[in-house]
């Protein structure tokens, strides 16, 4: 019998589910689509389960620990889900929920923090690294020697939503010129306003062809991109910010943006120069499941009560065995 | 015999020197003008060290360890200092030449991060905070757990150099729209323009006198003050963040401007307002010696050689028995 680590990444149309062996080794990857409501994200939580199981041919009783990572403010002390506005949720006991049917350690994490775990343990390096979800909004998780930092009220991170144009576009927080603005999808296809199925792509498309907006919208976006790193270089002072979300698809285009325009920035200030960003930036390579594996390894961790909730944290694996990925 | 631990907070124009007991109790302060260039400095921290020998009552042979807080960027690990242009330092190894002299330990700390150690004990509580210091430059040292953060590269808390404003001033740094420009003295008096001894003062007087340029940089003080704060608590996500330096002279006229400002950026934003950052923003006490004790812990807890330079750290006594500051 093997302990399945099973790990969930709940998003607002899907969830990516991923199984890992004891020995780190990735069996089976799947995805549903989600629920709605908070008796729809449990039902496909369960689905999402059942499906993993199905697709690494091993029973759901293998499973021995559930991690999920879901958008939204997680209290992951208790398991409990806030504010998962995408998904239709205003307040969940989910690890209760979930537990009431299986009965294993369930573990709740906010999805950009989870990813971070994930993408550190991907990297092999996880020593001092923020993970930046260019997502439809714009977050990081910061893990520091190897242990995922939630900081005194688990806004670590938050840099989306630091103002860096007291003249910028107001931002759905109510606040204007938010990094996010400028280079969160959401607020990036907003200002676009022409619709589309990819308006990031049509967007760095139509600036290579002359069009004003679209060369605004798309500067924004590195501007954005390299204030998010900033931040989080001179705030935290993370080694390495690794870049994921919707937006990345770009991929090189995107970041070939950004290090131009942080070595444009360090040109002009020899402080800032100092600092090396572009050779501290680099994206996720594309599909790799960062956020399913982050939650995996949080539910496999599951903390003993800490003796000072806020500062609780979660042990990263700092090494993935070759292949997880290809399992 | 007492083991005294000096701490000497090295500054532009004097020296700062504090003697602490085996029992954390200051046992005397003093203060003598700095020195210039190498030479000039080792010879005044000697010169620092006797007068505060003097001044307490003690041989010299009684100080058991020395930390010195200096402005610059240092190495902390190796005891050197770099680029302290206010003291003519190009790069000295100063915990090795005051070694010369003096057969103690020697720990040598960037002056703003040895602040927020002694900021961390003079409170009581160093669980998880940031000194923001607004000073000519405006910089902040981060104490998470009861120990000193100095991040990957020893940039965590520079958060005076991230630019707010993509059309503001021009920072000495080179960018444009540094947190630095609004907020720290040297910039905002640079741009009054008008001379005089304290123009910080002066300039918040005549805002309320109206004059239209003090009214734009007194409201840019809280501005920039304001997105320190956010930055350091969205990025760090620290618990309180506690301001010292030259410009918190203004003292409540300061404190009551940048929490005004912040119950306005709540007001407009339920995100920011529900971080409750009026709340968590407080001014270190007039008089505080904080960069000294700070520097007086460091050198009293030289750190055993750490198997990752990068993430050394220093423990911060997180009570200063009562009385410490009237010895």
């Amino acid at each position: 019998m093997t302990a399945i680590r099973a790990g969930l990444d709940v998003g607002g149309t899907k969830i990516e589910a991923l199984a890992l062996t004891a020995d780190g080794r990735i069996a089976a990857r799947t995805r549903i689509p989600t629920g709605w409501g908070d008796d729809g994200v449990v039902a496909a939580v369960h689905d999402a389960i059942a499906a993993l199981a199905a697709e690494g041919g091993f029973p759901v009783s293998d499973v021995a620990s559930i991690g999920i990572g879901i958008p939204g403010l997680v209290d992951a002390e208790r398991g409990r889900v806030l504010h998962a506005v995408n998904l239709g949720v205003a307040e969940l006991d989910l690890a209760a929920a979930v537990r009431a049917r299986l009965a294993v350690p369930v573990a709740v994490e906010n999805d950009v923090k989870a990813a971070a775990v994930g993408a550190g343990s991907l990297r092999g390096d996880a020593h001092s690294m923020a993970y930046l979800n260019l997502g439809t909004g714009v977050a990081a998780g910061i893990v520091i020697d190897g242990r995922l930092w939630r900081g005194a009220r688990g806004t670590a991170g938050e840099v989306g939503h630091l103002s860096v144009d007291p003249e910028g576009r107001v931002c759905g927080c109510g606040q204007r010129g938010c990094i996010e603005t400028f280079c969160g999808g959401g607020a990036v296809s907003k200002a676009w306003g022409r619709g589309g199925a990819l308006p990031i792509l049509d967007i760095f498309d139509r600036a290579e062809q002359g069009d004003p907006l679209a060369i605004e919208l798309r500067a924004g976006v590195a501007y954005g991109a390299a204030s998010a790193v900033r931040a989080l270089v001179l705030g935290a002072d993370v080694e390495t910010v690794v870049l994921g979300g919707g937006v990345t698809a770009l991929g090189d285009r995107l970041l070939d943006d950004l290090r131009r325009r942080l070595r444009a920035e360090a040109a002009s200030s020899a402080f800032i120069g100092s600092l090396r960003l572009e050779d501290r930036v680099e994206l996720l390579p594309p599909g790799s499941p960062a956020a399913a594996l982050g939650a995996a390894l949080v539910g496999a961790s599951q903390p003993t009560p800490p003796s000072r909730p806020a500062s609780a944290s979660v042990p990263v694996a700092s090494n993935t065995p070759e292949g997880a990925l290809h399992g």
